[in-house]
């Protein structure tokens, strides 16, 4: 590496967690090679942390440089570049448009925000002339939100199909190889530190929410906040469901998908059938992809380790060489996308298949009242299996593409009938084999 | 969309083929699109083709837009920016040289001239303050080279194993799922299109040369071209080699490999065998897919169609976008990063595995001369498996990762050995299972 000119870029951390301290620690460890990829030397100005007796001792800190006034430290004159690891709306939120305001180019992980109130922040970033950069906030350091927002420009992306939270990822898949139930699962999970002990934002989805609004907002060039996003998590799959999905060749994904169609776009997280021929069907543990179906590009799929201070801090580093050369040069990266102001259609317009479970009486004749109430909501059926199991009788029915609000209405009926005694459950099917 | 304003950027299309034709109908049907996103409408100055009563006229380019002149399309004072879809290294190479000269920004599709004179491109770029961006000449629409120059920008990569060659997979795919012969399978997608009449660029490996270079220079930062890359094409890969990589629960695949050891790197294209559970060896068809081993970011996976068309149009409709968002904000795109001046280590410092088929004598004590021949080269064997039929055994080993030098010295004892009939085969072994 051929050494740097006299220019010094200064860099404000703020946060000193797992992603913090590797930064930090990457940072130094690999000031040299940075360097002569940026044109100047990059120097930690400073490091915001809560408690500087804490981690940021343990990560090496020097004392002189923790701080826990994160608001002087992003607003001070001679910092050049803000990078946030907080997580979380505030005060991430007020730090980082007080940065942009005051000159400053920003990096962030923070899905949380950039889930919440994309639209905001980087409204905040073309009216300051900041840069604003966060491919970390989605699916850890694979390399997606810029080939989204600049490689994939010019052409015309139809549907996003992510698996991008690790830990449902991971209980879906032990469940699928162990025929474990839910709970086990999670508990497993729990053990291995793949799981935090309060597992709500990953398992109920509201994770994955957060980032299916950033990738509707990079993929369709709208805005697409998490509140719009429908959203359903893994805590009522069953190892019933997964096992009737291996009859069908299928395994149980929990999907955030963004579809384009006619009048808007869909957006939308929810545990679903995909057949094992899919490339995502593959993505074991913890691991994230992303599966993006453009005009002109075909089918494309991104892979890697969704979440980890490695990869996460991998992603930040990335970004701070783009904002930092950007610095250098005087310029600013590109804007991102004019938005289109698509409609976010409700989760009643979706469009997709079905996989209906129920329990009925095992007594001749249940099958036709059940095909009539799909028949009379126009919910064409796809294929029928029954097992008996003593009186009782256990009927799957797979559906053609239906729209949501008439799988509902069927759904209602069939609850309804006498000769069903159970809707066991309602799983959707998403993907064509082989795509 | 909203309606650009009143500023227009002028393209000039250096080529009207199957990818030139795409580009100029997809810069009509999207203009609105695109002039959105872009901040400017995109205008065909013009279409250098080399018979203007050929293609162009088919594909609808109005008389006035064709022309014979390229070096006069490119150096027009009103151009602003130049799209290359000719191939091949002269005339494109001093096209573009006089474009940057003339201060147009470029985008490429050229992987040929690229992985030729990649440096000498990029000088001329930062030269005359020019955009360069060639994210079509590898791995057609998939976004791998951005990523590659900016996302993992602030990591180390320390290998890249790719499938870059559709026709190459294509053949290798079919060899595997229906026991054919090279020849057989070649003549199969010469039929279907996969292949050209005369297909040596792709069964040579050339083609995964070049992009091997391309590859390796972004990954690494330091400079390779194609005439660096030790290269072996598929010709002879026989079905007695993928029946044997199929015993050992693997499939043969051609990768192009970029490893970065202790004394410089490592690039090189050849068939391999690799574990049935890397993902790498579900990548069926036509299809590319570039795997990539980063130190924070882990292993990462880029999928998709690598040729045709509407993804090499993609691309370049990508690339386009962003040099002219670059030219709406009167910047340029990050540069190329600085290089590292990396030596390109011989083929015989080249470490991995090795799979060696041996036709034997079948009589007792063969085995141990053998073992011997590998033992005095320092060659450690991992496994060993013996086939009789008739008079003769086949003899497979596979070894321990070992140096290219000393494997080829082992190879050329065992056949001066009275006992080994014939060295049936060696192939490389790469990746680990479940990478």
């Amino acid at each position: 590496m051929e050494p740097s000119g006299g220019r010094t870029l200064r860099v404000a951390l703020l946060g000193c967690g797992t992603v913090g301290s590797q930064v930090f620690r990457l940072l130094g460890e690999q000031a040299a090679d940075l360097a002569a990829r940026v044109g100047a030397r990059l120097q930690v100005a400073g490091v915001a942390v809560r408690d500087p007796a804490g981690r940021a001792r343990v990560a090496g800190v020097p004392g002189e440089l923790a701080t826990t006034d994160a608001m002087g430290l992003v607003t001070r004159p001679d910092v050049d570049i803000v990078v946030e690891m907080i997580g979380g709306i505030e005060p991430a939120r007020s730090l980082l448009l007080a940065a942009m305001r005051t000159g400053k180019s920003v990096v962030t992980a923070n899905k949380a925000l950039l889930g919440a109130d994309g639209a905001a922040m980087h409204a905040a970033a073309r009216e300051h002339g900041a840069d604003l950069f966060y491919e970390a906030a989605v699916a850890g350091a694979i390399p997606l939100l810029r080939p989204l927002r600049e490689s994939l420009a010019g052409d015309a992306v139809r549907r996003v199909l992510g698996i991008v939270n690790g830990t449902t990822n991971y209980i879906l898949d032990r469940m699928d190889s162990s025929g474990a139930e839910f709970g086990d699962a999670l508990k497993e999970a729990q053990a291995l530190g793949y799981a935090e002990a309060d597992p709500t934002a990953d398992v109920a989805g509201l994770d994955a929410a957060a980032k299916a609004a950033i990738l509707a907002s990079l993929a369709f060039h709208t805005r697409v906040s998490a509140g719009d996003v429908y959203r359903q998590g893994i805590t009522a799959v069953t190892a019933a469901d997964i096992a009737s999905a291996r009859v069908l060749g299928c395994v149980v994904k929990l999907l955030a998908i963004c579809e384009r169609n006619d009048g808007g776009i869909s957006v939308r997280v929810h545990p679903a059938m995909i057949s094992r021929d899919h490339p995502l069907a593959s993505v074991r543990g913890a691991y994230n992809a992303v599966f993006v179906e453009a005009e002109s590009a075909g089918r494309l799929m991104f892979y890697g380790a969704g979440a980890g201070g490695g990869p996460t801090a991998s992603a930040v580093l990335g970004d701070l060489v783009v904002v930092a050369r950007n610095r250098v040069a005087g310029i600013r990266g590109p804007d991102a996308p004019s938005y289109a102001e698509l409609p976010v259609l409700p989760m009643s317009d979706a469009m997709t298949r079905y996989h209906v479970a129920l329990d009925v009486a095992d007594r001749p004749g249940v099958l036709a009242p059940v095909a009539e109430a799909f028949a009379r909501h126009g919910v064409s059926i796809q294929a029928v299996r029954q097992e008996g199991r003593g009186d009782e009788a256990y009927l799957v029915i797979v559906t053609h593409t239906a729209r949501e609000s008439a799988l509902a209405a069927t759904v209602a009926d069939l609850s309804a009938m006498e000769s069903v005694r159970a809707v066991d459950s309602v799983l959707r099917v998403e993907g064509e084999a082989g795509e």
